[in-house]
């Protein structure tokens, strides 16, 4: 059960394991998308995106036993690498199971964070079947990239953040737009902001065609994609919402916002040139969302969740020449 | 006379006005150091360099009737960038002189924060001096870019952070590198951690053939640099150290470290690759001298200040090749 008390003792566990992000502004940004944009940067977390949070909370929260016979995971990359280096610094044994399309450089920091990498094919093989089978025979603990109540506690740790330092700022109304694949950020987020800062609404962000969760949003139930990868953002093609996500996004969450390809591209250029961060683009669509759907959104001031940086540098090239 | 009451002081008007920036780290730089790395980035500070810091000291320093009257400042483009939105914000009209050659990007941002652009040919004449004739004939204050005490008890203010985030982390003795032009930043770090965390000992870096600064701490006494121009490192080209920083300097620096522009460009691709930052050369070449300079730093431990990010895109572009 995800509640609000496992992302307080979660927020416990991290401190000082994890970096909190600060809210970046640019009056750049501010002016393209017609009001105020705060960007959370999870770019900058331990490696490189959000998903550490979670692989912290998880492995944090293992009895000694487990923790001795190791863990697994299934992941596109990123959540692969929050594994692999929260498992090592608990001295942990990790294996990965990631899909054969992902990025290299994924791959590569995986397997360099001290994961152990087991590669299957996207579109004929389900990584949750080989994660459940490498489980049992190796007894190893499954740490599910999304439905898993101690993750999406991990995640809910960037709320508890965003409602303090909004209040710091003195935002006490907005859309917070969040980069949204299984939906354990936007749950763990939506959970915290609904007690620490109520008017604050959490609203996931997807790539179009890819856009699962917006609509079982619109149709009240689970809806899937038609397809399980060919998008630029592949750090969040999932192909549904969770079973335990869904119900709390359902609850707590405005509706979900998509864009394209060229669109994240664009907002991985301007997160460049105003913010002097790198966002991968699956990271960059919460951002996209705020400068290019200004009209699907209230309000003077909007915070972006930008979820992670781990991009190639040939995708980087291909953002920035939007810039000349 | 700049005095770590005045960084204090400074401190306190620059609260809530400008980023309290991170401390950043990866095992893979650690890797490439032999030693832990923590990467201040201010980058991320507003209008993308730390010298945000120095124009809010100091304009908010200013009395009404001066405020009325307007600044000037003089720059190669991140000091025009933070006196620009600096006394946008405060309602202060600003002048800005800066050379024909500074990157377009850094031109069009001052402009658009509000600076009046004024060109010169940094060959041929001297920012110094077209400086104090239009600050005469106009009866405006000049901001100077570093020999300046409020300038640099507003950098400064970065040092005070410093200290107490390394105390935060338990790193109680370390070198601090930092990106090196005039001094000021260096000068106003050195000051704060001269009080409050005296085994921090603050080094300055600079690009090969522009280490004015190394070679003046070696003699001295303040050496010149040959050239005033001509290195990928433009933000940090300066003809020689101040005269009100480079007594601080000598006082409370250890030895300088110089990198050439391959090196500086190398640290800008690993910024982007290991940090998920964008560093400008000119910011990355403390980052250089803690990868590629490790025999001249004692520790375990090294804080390295990533001064700024505002490169344009072809730049960035040549950096990231070193990665393929």
């Amino acid at each position: 059960m995800s509640t609000i008390e496992l992302i307080e003792s979660a927020a416990e566990r991290l401190k000082g394991n994890v970096q909190e992000t600060p809210l970046l502004t640019s009056p750049f940004l501010d002016e393209i998308a017609g009001r105020r944009v705060f960007v959370k940067p999870e770019c900058l977390q331990h490696t490189g995106s959000f998903k550490f949070r979670g692989a912290w909370s998880a492995i944090s929260a293992l009895s000694t036993e487990k923790r001795q016979r190791g863990v697994i995971a299934y992941s596109s990359g990123n959540h692969a690498q929050g594994v692999a280096l929260a498992s090592s610094k608990h001295g942990v044994a990790s294996v990965i199971v990631m899909p054969s399309d992902a990025p290299q450089l994924k791959i590569n920091n995986t397997k360099a964070l001290g994961g152990e990498v087991v590669l299957y094919d996207r579109a004929s093989e389900s990584r949750e079947e080989i994660g459940e089978t490498l489980a049992a025979e190796r007894s190893l603990t499954l740490i599910r990239p999304y439905d898993e109540p101690q993750v999406i506690a991990g995640q809910g740790t960037a709320g508890l953040e965003i409602a303090r330092q909004a209040e710091e700022l003195g935002v006490t109304e907005a859309d917070v737009l969040i980069c949204c694949g299984g939906g354990g950020l936007t749950s763990g987020i939506a959970l915290a902001l609904e007690k620490h800062a109520p008017a604050l609404r959490a609203r996931p962000c997807e790539p179009e065609g890819f856009d699962d969760v917006k609509r079982s949003l619109a149709a009240g139930q689970i809806q899937n994609n038609n397809a399980a990868s060919g998008n630029i953002c592949d750090a969040i093609l999932t192909p549904q919402p969770g079973d335990i996500t869904f119900p709390i996004l359902l609850r707590l969450c405005g509706p979900g916002l998509s864009v394209t390809e060229e669109e994240a591209l664009r907002a991985v250029a301007q997160a460049f040139l105003r913010l002097k961060i790198v966002l991968e683009p699956g990271g960059a669509v919460a951002l996209a969302s705020a400068l290019f759907r200004k009209d699907d959104i209230a309000g003077d001031n909007v915070i972006v969740v930008a979820s992670g940086g781990n991009t190639d540098p040939e995708v980087f090239d291909r953002a920035l020449e939007f810039l000349t």
